[in-house]
């Protein structure tokens, strides 16, 4: 995100990502005002507004810090609207890049932590990153051990999946966000899970600009940046159908010194 | 609700209602301890405990007085949990026993109320109970011209339907409850609408003793009753039979003196 109207009530309030005049998009978004395409971030120098810029504080590796501010804001903001806290107890689907950064952030929070994944083998690195115990989703006993005990539940699958098998872990006024937007919709969840708990279902979409700046300041105390693997430009196509295997811990980044080599090849 | 556990978390909040040892309903639930049925309230005595009984007011008519039991602690808690307030924008979805009381409780509010039917003849029904504006929501117009405006939106219908056409109603971290229950799941719906805005769905059971006590004083202040129908016991079947096509405004209710004539005629 790299502007917004400014004026409407979400821009005032900080919460530019909501702007009810539609915010401009890094990539392929129409400009405010001019309504021209923005072209993205490939590049080394880019023009933004200072309203729209952010500060990537001192003692973080820029290149693993490039994630936080899409995994890392995405995750960030739902666990402090929420009002996440110590000995909470916090659920994440998924272990990509979403989840990754929701893992260690929720870890350094206070939280209790819990990931869910299909993937038994993604057991070690689910602990090593800083969850507290590994759910295999597939394992309806493991999945029933945990019902009615979940304060808060952030579901980074994009793929349409069973919401039920998680809505029914969640205690009495238990929130299930979801982060992940599938192209299809998920299975039709069941009102009873809702009604009987008070049990609420959420979206939440990146965060402010103020929300941003908060999130780089508690990974830079913290120590907390996204596992990364730097791969020039011009491995991008390779990189792009590794990532749709799944094939990355956890994000693939850039590293545009590369874009200036490809010029002078090209040259 | 005539008994629950009395010691869980959820009790000791004064959340009977979401016992997590399971609350002991009036008509067909297990007596706490013994596992005996309830029979439920069709009789002139019924033996609760102390802390499960309510005060009717002065000045509410007992008949009248009657479906605030259900319906109208089941519409005043979600109003009162996501704290309407005046000068909110509020729909109700659906004018039957449920949605008619959420009309009187959401105007006595203070908010805004706009009733969504699907039957344009309920419209003058629906501004006599206290709805500033009603909404046929099979009119594609009138439900645009609301997009992005509620702040809270009350889901009283118990049929499957389109969730996502009230969704894109809400404003900005708006919510949506569901109240009705429905034998089938509503159709899936848009993860996208739940993102974009912060929307959020969910679900809401009756509310706890205390709290019902307090709608009860609410609608006393306010002069609030459901609109009933009042008739004797000898003739429920036939009262199911209207209730089961909706013709009904909006709450049947037994008189319980009509239950001694029957045991007169009995004997």
């Amino acid at each position: 995100m790299v502007d917004s109207c400014r004026h409407c009530t979400s821009c005032r309030e900080g919460l530019e990502q909501y702007c009810e005049n539609g915010f401009t998009g890094t990539y392929n978004g129409p400009e405010q005002g001019t309504g021209a395409n923005t072209y993205g971030g490939y590049s080394d120098i880019v023009v933004v507004d200072e309203g729209y810029v952010l500060r990537i504080p001192d003692g973080l590796d820029p290149a693993a810090a490039a994630p936080l501010l899409c995994a890392g804001i995405t995750t960030y903001s739902p666990l402090c609207r929420w009002r996440v806290k110590a000995g909470q107890k916090v659920g994440v689907v998924g272990l990509g890049g979403l989840g990754h950064m929701a893992v260690k952030l929720a870890r350094a929070m206070g939280a209790h932590v819990i990931l869910f994944t299909t993937s038994p083998k993604k057991r070690e690195d689910a602990l090593a990153l800083g969850a507290h115990e590994v759910v295999v989703s597939r394992d309806p006993d493991a999945m029933a051990a945990h019902r009615n005990s979940f304060d808060f539940i952030l579901d980074t699958v994009a793929a349409p999946h069973d919401l039920d098998a998680y809505l029914v872990l969640l205690a009495r006024d238990g929130a299930m966000i979801l982060v992940g937007a599938p192209a299809e919709p998920h299975p039709a969840t069941t009102v009873f899970n809702l009604i009987m708990k008070r049990r609420q279902i959420a979206g939440s979409l990146i965060g402010g600009i103020a929300e941003t700046q908060e999130m780089l300041n508690f990974c830079a105390e913290h120590g907390i940046t996204a596992e990364i693997e730097m791969i020039p430009i011009q491995q991008i196509n390779e990189a792009y159908e590794r990532m749709l295997k799944s094939d990355v811990k956890y994000r693939f980044v850039i590293d545009m010194a590369s874009l200036k080599q490809d010029a002078a090849t090209a040259a």
